[in-house]
């Protein structure tokens, strides 16, 4: 079973998933995305246009944060700044990334993911970038040679070929997750579809912070 | 406890709490609300309106029906008529069975959503409704005296208010559920947050097809 999955700022569902990844035993991927692309070539508009979503998405991530433990933190401000695309940057760097440094991908993912979600800081610029670099063990050489690369047509056009992919498997909206199961491919859109995900390979959802059986090594 | 959900297609959300009343030990109470006001006062519109998602919701409402076991059925022309409000008539009969007949308000709740969802069949004019109440013990005397109602100002204006009830806890469109627990009020919108609201009123998800726990009877 492969998971494969397209995520920009993928809220709980990323974290999740990496909870289970040993005990479900799945083959976990993360592949970069460029969210604005979606929005703009399905016609879909980000949730929190609409007033009355914006203040139930806000009472809603915190209390799912809470239930997933998971630390993000939404603020009014910080929502306004989704309606405008500012992770290219980053998805480029996480394309680099996986071209070149694919063992560095999950902590950079996830450097980049409590940078916005928890700090609620920019991962646009370079200079965040770097600073999200550094904390994963990358020397600077190595990521200063990245953040060159991001430029690049080379990552430009893996990281377009990537996003196609996303909207091939039917994607109109972060996070999507591709789950490849029995020769198909399963689409799940949102952060609450992990408990169907489990369903449909066949696992079982074991809540939202499951244990390893340890007990049985 | 109480868990006041202001419903019109409440799809799966419905049956789950259902299955779950007695074992919560919720006071589980249905209330009509008439979307097409809340989706022109709140700006919001049919997720449906956008192919891609379409495409998606297609697949998830089956996958999402079989797994909580709930005979939902889902098709591109049945979704497409979700796109024009045709379920006043339907509402306004529930408002009127709550307003005199309130144990009849879960089984024609129920009849509505079958017919909907399940046959996908008309829910707005007179012959429809009264098919469905024949269905659930009502007799005609009974049921064409409910009818007549319907067009009534008590039962218009009972409808709106409780469509404004709904508005006022932040509801957007459906379907939605109230918790109110320890003097607070939680909304949820959408089939996909009942584990998430047992949570929040100390409860156990078990599932979407838990078992009593009649060992301990």
């Amino acid at each position: 079973m492969l998971t494969n999955g397209h995520c920009k700022l993928h809220l709980i569902f990323r974290k999740v998933l990496c909870r289970y990844h040993h005990i479900w035993n799945i083959d976990l991927r993360f592949r970069p995305a460029f969210l604005g692309a979606i929005m703009q070539a399905t016609g879909n508009q980000p949730p929190g246009m609409l007033p009355k979503r914006n203040d139930y998405m806000l009472k809603d991530i915190k209390r799912m944060g809470k239930y997933y433990q998971v630390p993000i933190k939404a603020t009014p401000e910080h929502l306004q700044r989704l309606l405008v695309p500012l992770s290219l940057g980053a998805m480029r760097f996480i394309t680099a990334i996986d071209m070149t440094q694919p063992l560095f991908l999950e902590a950079v993912s996830r450097g980049f993911w409590i940078r916005f979600w928890s700090q609620h800081e920019d991962i646009n610029q370079p200079a965040s970038i770097l600073s999200v670099a550094a904390r994963t063990g990358l020397s600077s050489e190595q990521a200063q040679k990245l953040l060159e690369m991001v430029s690049s047509p080379a990552v430009k056009n893996r990281l377009r070929a990537t996003t196609d992919d996303a909207m091939k498997y039917g994607a109109f909206g972060m996070p999507a997750i591709v789950a490849h199961f029995n020769e198909e491919q399963h689409l799940f859109f949102g952060c609450d579809r992990i408990e169907l995900l489990a369903s449909i390979i066949g696992e079982k959802w074991l809540g939202p912070v499951p244990s390893l059986p340890n007990s049985k090594m």
